[in-house]
């Protein structure tokens, strides 16, 4: 069983209701320190769906709306979950992160059935946009330790279970000399050797480095809201990921991403709206 | 006061209830017909919004994800408001659309403050990606009656209450011409004299016709899930709406739409996963 396998298990305690536990091994710290460390917000939204794909209808959660409301602690909570109709085409839950009597993580999820490349009929209709343009992997940068690492060598906590490799153009912020654009293009993969599906999705639609790191913003840029669409099944193999942003202003940034499948499919597309970065999660946590 | 405000009105009856009635004036028909009528999501959330406003600590909508698990009727309907969090920076509230004892909409919604051009500072990072280059709007094509629309000459229901001018490089599948691309520009407001606020931004992110008509199809392309975001107060003028899709597969669309002022500003962005049409939505109410 993988570390993400680990760390995104769930126990049902009754029906709708599951026994979980963010995990250390996916935290992130801020460079200004703070505690605890806050733990990467795919892993959770990854953990909530296994709680609701237990009991769905449907096999693929097309629709994962995420409310970022507080940041949980690295100790035991509850997810409740509540279907709200079952449908023949989609069905929809919602799912809380509940941790000391409080909602930390509010979700609404819609599940269907998307395309997959085992089988299956095609669809009438099938369109797609133009392809992320990425250099070889052999060309991209190892992310290796990053502002939001934990340890001496930055490889623990998340940066020690996911292997990120950036196209040197969205990397000059590593150097102080960021691009002026608030993009992030890059491989992504768990280092443990295991195939995407849904839950690994949910972690790579928010897994790059903050995009606004491209503008000279430093610091944790707490996720507010991220919703994701599952488009299609991943085959095996590495994912590509795009990740973008359109408008940065009051403190507040989207970040859009797109995730490509090594067959060159859409599989996921994402995305968040989040706080500007400020100097620890800790302050952050209090101030909101 | 104008028809939308009039459509939008809500009443409370008790703390976080409030009783509203989804009004036939905005409603859409879909080409097969199919009763009843099926009215506007954005009519829908902004309804949902003015109740949660009603009792948030913060001005703006941030962040809103609704899912669309029924069609309700034009009928009386509830809303049940219910905060989750009550933050210094953001507030979150789940909200709830009920009719007959069955949720049809289901938000949560994130409310906080954004930037006003009517004062305030700046922040201190500030950056927005190009704006939607359009005709200008003498050069732009009246909708008028379209796919989707009610009454002999269209002028009924949705169409009837808005005046949308698009690109004509957009609008080929009127005359069985579409431009093989999914995408719709054009300038967007109500034929009531009034100015843009968070509850228009609501109608304008999902105000376009689908995008997916831009490739051939045609139809009620039901919303499964809208999420958007309030980037900025709009001032009083029309507002300019450029939607696209990315992925077309296995019977879903995504459509992302983003929403500038009158003063050249990113006010608001949206994406939706819906269904590409059929034939009636009383057929798709039913298979759902």
């Amino acid at each position: 069983m993988t570390v993400f396998d680990e760390a995104t298990a769930v126990r049902r305690t009754a029906a709708g209701r599951y026994e979980v536990r963010p995990d250390e091994r996916f935290a992130l710290l801020a460079p200004g320190g703070g505690t605890p460390p806050a733990v990467n917000g795919g892993v959770l939204i990854a953990t909530m769906l296994r709680c609701v794909l237990d009991s769905s209808p449907h096999p693929h959660p097309v629709a994962t709306s995420a409310h970022f409301l507080r940041v949980p602690q690295t100790a035991p909570a509850r997810v409740e979950v509540t279907w709200l109709k079952e449908g023949r085409t989609a069905a929809t839950a919602r799912a809380s992160l509940i941790q000391d009597g409080k909602t930390a993580v509010e979700m609404t999820i819609t599940t269907g059935t998307v395309p997959d490349p085992a089988g299956g009929r095609g669809a009438s209709l099938s369109w797609t946009g133009a392809p992320p343009v990425l250099p070889p992997i052999e060309d991209c940068v190892d992310l290796g330790p990053w502002p939001g690492a934990i340890g001496p060598d930055g490889a623990a906590g998340y940066a020690g279970q996911v292997e990120m490799r950036l196209d040197p153009a969205t990397t000059g912020w590593r150097d102080g000399e960021p691009a002026g654009i608030p993009e992030m293009r890059g491989y992504f993969r768990l280092r443990d050797d295991r195939d995407p599906d849904a839950y690994l999705l949910a972690l790579a639609v928010d897994g790059m480095p903050p995009v606004v790191f491209g503008l000279g913003a430093a610091g944790w840029a707490p996720t507010v809201e991220l919703t994701w669409h599952m488009r299609a099944v991943p085959v095996p193999g590495v994912l590509k990921v795009a990740a973008r942003c359109r408008h940065v202003s009051g403190g507040w940034f989207d970040e859009e991403a797109e995730v490509w499948d090594a067959a060159g499919r859409l599989v996921a597309q994402s995305r968040q709206i989040a706080r500007v970065g400020r100097k620890g999660h800790a302050e952050d946590a209090r101030a909101r």
